[in-house]
């Protein structure tokens, strides 16, 4: 198989060639995010076009596109990880190929400036200065369901698929039924008990910056995150990058009147970024290396924050520390009341902002929302009442304005539509696999150690090593002996909040 | 001439790929040497060999290079700005094109290698593990000589011209002997002055580092650096980069028990910086924006940091707000005493660390140097005795070890020889153009305001505008009515340091 030989080798030097494209792409956000000032933004902004454009003049040559339909007619000869990379990139390929390069240029041209019409819109409270921006993305999203439509797949099931492969409508329909079944009466009662409840004096304190960045830093120990291949930064909103195994990075944003906020993002972006470090090395310099999904993604992060960071023998272990460090403000307040408090639920309007036992039903009203736009044509003016109703209906709150409703979010106005839903997923998939942790391991002991050694390797033994080489389902079965089952999630959300609130 | 429009037009699209690529660039080296922990930097530099690679794909293609012929046969049809740029782009294609494509790949990769060399022989103070690299890299320049010579230039001629304009050993040679005749007999006077000589008191306390900053910071507004369009970042050498008019960016690092370091360095750097934000705005996106040489790049940096920077007027204006931040340190330190502390003449051992009288004699011994290892056979073992034998003559100090001696500088081991001398032109070059500006300006006032705007426009206007529309010796020319005259410099510093010294 000479032949096939060579036409692995010319694949393996334009694969080269793109990922320095994505290297480059990822340092340049990275700047953009944390540290480029504003009057640099415009002349990059030449720059970045030119740089997509010359990946995308090898990603559409008749070459590129040729050895890939090669190699994947030929992948039963090929060794595992190519084979599961050519059956990725094929059909990524396809799906790309099918939607015309105008319009892909002309989308482009509309995420150039749609941020920050969104942005400005925000600010102002404004609805109108940004509706017939939403009108025009979700006309694009319409038409890119067409491009893509087929036998088996139609409407927002297309969108959905994008960025979870296997969840369709039907599933998520599913999912989100059980838990207007089960959680959102849950809250209604957690909501009753609550009437009277009055924030702790200690959470109004101020908490000095550099002593919540030394907590982060002590944080950073305890996830085992190796500083000798990553970093924290800050940055107006954390977020996690990085470009293989070997450069993984994430930000924080401390703010002295909510210490916890630092807390709760350094464990969750440390939660993304020791996923990426633990992918099996192998997959450096391929296209198999980072997360399965976005879903597989966020349900480490939240995994660590959540059913490990708001734990109570997490804090057994670590409150101590954090009373050493900030002495003046948390003497006098015992281990069970920041437990308490950091696990208190409170129906707000801010998804960002949301607990954990909350915070999926923010996500069910972006996905109802979607449903609406790219399956119906109900006019844009006609949205944000839309959105205020189901906050009533699954938050009991009422939204004030559409900053706060709306508005809130950016994923939109990057012409993101089905993405939402996959963060409720990602809670759901670490509900399955903490079921499935508990049989393997001490919990307490777990989470309550030193570090987080333990859940570190088991997570990297059944999910963080394969990288993409695994579809979300097939980790779930192979970790956990079966489909995403939502099940889990409730049960662990029923378990936790009960005992908490002695309902 | 419908013809030379569709050819400028491809020449604008690929000077447009160029800059793209020298953009990452930038900004890969600012993230290694800014922020980039040690364990990505394997990875990374894969990425950044192929993206050389893709950027010679364009530069060394045969459209390009046919584009830029016909551009350059046409130059008298070109407007102003691209006949200039045509013709600096024609003649560094012409001598790149004479380097064999192998040669360049082999001297890539011993590059790869020879810093890092030269780094673990500095550590180790052992010249024994650098010299064989250190022959092997003088092999490639002389090489390159012999690729480069032509009628009117050989020999190291031919590297001085790279790195400066049409200076020559001729040039050079005058220069220096200027220098060794007036400036050496000046600090061994000096030296004898300086015999009972006491660091005082206030020199070797500690400076916090955060108070430090604070002065660096103002120090930013003062040379009226627009926080909009550029930042100050720390790292191990100060240091300025950046790419265009909108987007500059500075180093500094802070030595608590040396607190002048980091003033110097900031005006040091925010000198180049200044230079490189008033270039004329339409030279963005055009090969022309930038300093028009290395030697004028460091005769602004030079010009900021000494003949402002350490000027009695400067710090009338300014010491009594350096007093206010460092109120415990300098309480009792007289504006005199301060001034004269800053203006301390010390021969020594190394470069970076010498005072501005000084430094163009440790430039002298490079330069002598450079001469015996490009233009003789000397035997590769017996230059650190001849280095230190130069040490001895022009300077008066004994050279303990090859640490503080021929290994102190990474210049060579990057394989550069032929840019030293252009530090010594640059200060030179500052001093003719403060004779101007003189005639121009009350420098008084000039030097001591709020802020350096006065100084700013004068260079604005003379020099920085043009980027690299003029040579150096153009603007001489046009800013103070004659060519390069090293006179001006020795005058200048005879009478400061007579007048400090009282000789």
């Amino acid at each position: 198989m000479a032949f096939l030989k060579n036409v692995i080798a010319r694949y393996q030097e334009l694969r080269l060639d793109i990922l320095a494209f994505n290297f480059v792409s990822y340092l340049i956000n990275w700047d953009s995010d944390t540290e480029a000032k504003a009057g640099s933004l415009e002349d990059r902004s030449i720059f970045v076009g030119r740089l997509n454009e010359m990946e995308l003049r090898i990603t559409r040559s008749k070459e590129y596109i040729d050895i890939v339909n090669t190699l994947f007619d030929n992948r039963d000869n090929l060794d595992e990880l190519l084979r599961i990379e050519i059956t990725n990139v094929h059909k990524e390929m396809e799906k790309n190929l099918k939607i015309p390069e105008q319009e892909m240029i002309n989308h482009s041209m509309l995420m150039a400036k749609s941020p920050s019409i969104w942005a400005t819109a925000k600010l102002n409270n404004d609805y109108n200065a940004f509706k017939d921006t939403l009108k025009e993305l979700m006309n694009f999203n319409k038409r890119f369901i067409k491009y893509l439509e087929t036998d088996e797949l139609k409407g927002y099931d297309i969108l959905l698929d994008n960025f979870e492969e296997g969840m369709t409508k039907e599933k998520y329909d599913q999912f989100f039924d059980l838990l207007k079944k089960e959680i959102v009466p849950l809250v209604k009662k957690i909501n009753e008990k609550n009437k009277n409840y009055q924030t702790p004096k200690f959470a109004t304190l101020d908490y000095p910056i550099e002593k919540q960045k030394e907590f982060a830093a002590y944080l950073m120990d305890v996830m085992c995150f190796d500083q000798n291949y990553g970093l924290m930064k800050e940055s107006e909103h954390p977020f996690t990058s990085g470009f293989g195994t070997h450069d993984v990075r994430v930000t924080n944003h401390y703010y002295v009147d909510n210490f916890v906020s630092s807390i709760f993002s350094a464990i969750h972006e440390l939660g993304h970024a020791t996923y990426e470090r633990a992918n099996d090395e192998k997959l450096n310099f391929t296209f198999l290396q980072g997360g399965t999904t976005m879903a597989m993604h966020e349900s480490q992060s939240r995994f660590y924050e959540n059913i490990v960071g708001r734990s109570y023998p997490f804090w057994q272990r670590h409150y101590p520390k954090l009373q050493e460090v900030f002495k003046e403000q948390l003497i006098d307040v015992t281990l069970d009341e920041f437990y308490r408090f950091i696990n208190h639920v409170t129906p707000s309007l801010i998804r960002t902002e949301a607990d954990e036992l909350t915070y999926s039903l923010h996500i069910m009203v972006r996905y109802e929302m979607e449903k609406i736009m790219v399956e119906t044509d109900t006019p844009v003016e006609e949205y944000p009442k839309i959105w205020n109703k189901l906050y009533y209906d699954y938050l009991g709150v009422e939204v004030p304005n559409d900053r706060e409703g709306i508005l809130q979010d950016i994923h939109w106005a990057f012409g993101e539509c089905g993405y939402f839903p996959t963060y409720a997923l990602g809670s759901a998939y670490g509900a399955q696999l903490l079921n499935q942790m508990k049989k393997d391991l001490d919990i307490n002991q777990a989470f309550g150690s030193d570090n987080l050694s333990m859940v570190n390797e088991w997570l990297k033994k059944h999910i963080h090593q394969y990288g993409k080489m695994k579809k979300p389902n097939e980790l779930l079965i192979d970790a956990t002996g079966e489909s995403f089952n939502p099940e889990y999630f409730v049960k662990y959300l029923k378990e936790k909040y009960s005992k908490i609130y002695k309902l």
